[in-house]
């Protein structure tokens, strides 16, 4: 089976039967890939609200009713105990856990929230002509955490992380007016042009993934990114949260194509 | 004092002092006014998520931390306990009460929710020129229960109710284009033309408000409608929900030239 064509069911499915591991980068061509955080429902109210509050970072793409392992939009006949390659499972913050499973952990008061992955906006980029330096160079994108705090809500609290992908200032302007139509993967840029101004010291030390090059007459454009939601939530410690590993993305039945703003 | 050129925090005062009754229609121009919605904590996250599911017709503005009286973004001095000059308070979907304020109703528990209210998008609409018909015979807008469902959550589900403003296809095409930019207030028509086709019978039959005169060469537009969530919040008969009056709104410190889309 070439996984590149393959239907987000099927990938789903080999995942649940334990054939498939690993990323799922470039699998379902054309469909969208989802971040995962899993709570129980005390805390649910109050990071949905933070999802609200902080769309650029935190762009809420589907929310699975309490107890239930299906999505009504993004995923319909999937199972989120068991359709993510590998899980991370933290209690009070702690990393606990790896599985390649959640049904010991998934209880009837678990709500199960999918957000947007810039994979999507990465996609129209390319499709526009525009350079992605890290896809270029076979490598995560550079992440780094701000000064900037994203809007509270509850216990939820913390400081903004950013990808960074640089291109010329007037590639930057076209990315800017195609990522508006990307509201629910990450928007448009936080910021362009001045690390310093968003207390960034030195682009060659990203805080997750690996640098890349920034060629002459290029300037580096921050946008919002899917570590935030999770960082901002462990930072919470709560009893329990369940996340993807990196990489290990859920993979929605909703095209990209589909989503648009 | 001119309340037409009023701040919002000068009404809310006058509001909240007992100096200010009655509709806040046409009061501190320029301000965004909300739709209020105030229930338990245990109902918050499902309400939420309704509102996340159905953005047409509950498009949400702002939401105060459990047991705040004010928002962080629309309110930010405010007190959704006195602030709104008529409320109605629902005990399990029966209408009980229609205080002046609700100090005597708030606990630590409660979520204030603001939802979007199409006076913002009306005004774009008549700022372009476009007909806003219920606007020139000086009456409320007609508005139609529907047969399509809302996306349901928790046990907050209900049909989809819309308001209607009669013009031609080609001002019916550019206040759809103009309506793109709204999505926090309502953005682009749930249906052009047919009322048949969405479960209308007899336009001049409205369900709430009042008909409108269709002119020669003019279609209905129908849009979400801010009384869908009220409706639903009802129809679920929680212990307690408080709204603002029909047309008592909360009038907040955001301009509608700062929200766009």
């Amino acid at each position: 089976m070439n996984l590149h064509h393959a239907l987000p069911s099927e990938i789903r499915e080999l995942i649940r039967k334990g054939k498939l591991f690993g990323h799922t980068s470039g699998m379902a061509k054309g469909y969208v890939q989802a971040n995962v955080v899993i709570l129980p429902e005390k805390y649910a109210f109050d990071f949905l609200k933070f999802c609200f509050r902080n769309p650029k970072t935190c762009p809420l793409l589907d929310i699975a009713e309490t107890g239930a392992v299906s999505f009504p939009t993004y995923g319909k006949n999937a199972d989120i105990r068991t359709d993510v390659s590998k899980y991370r499972v933290y209690r009070h913050g702690e990393l606990v856990e790896t599985p390649n499973d959640i049904q010991h952990l998934f209880e009837e008061d678990m709500v199960s929230f999918l957000i947007g992955c810039s994979f999507t906006f990465e996609h129209a980029l390319l499709d526009a002509g525009l350079p992605v330096r890290h896809i270029e160079e076979q490598h995560n994108v550079p992440m780094y955490v701000t000064n900037i705090d994203t809007r509270p809500s509850g216990i939820f609290r913390g400081p903004l992380t950013v990808s960074m992908r640089p291109m010329t200032m007037k590639e930057a302007i076209k990315a800017t007016e195609i990522t508006t139509h990307y509201k629910q993967v990450h928007g448009t840029p936080i910021h362009i042009g001045r690390p310093e101004d968003i207390g960034i010291k030195d682009l060659s030390q990203p805080d997750f993934g690996e640098p890349v090059q920034i060629n002459e007459g290029e300037v580096p454009v921050f946008w919002g990114c899917g570590v935030t939601p999770q960082s901002v939530a462990l930072a919470a410690k709560p009893d329990l949260v369940i996340t993807h590993a990196p990489g290990h993305m859920f993979v929605t039945d909703v095209l990209e194509s589909q989503m648009g703003d």
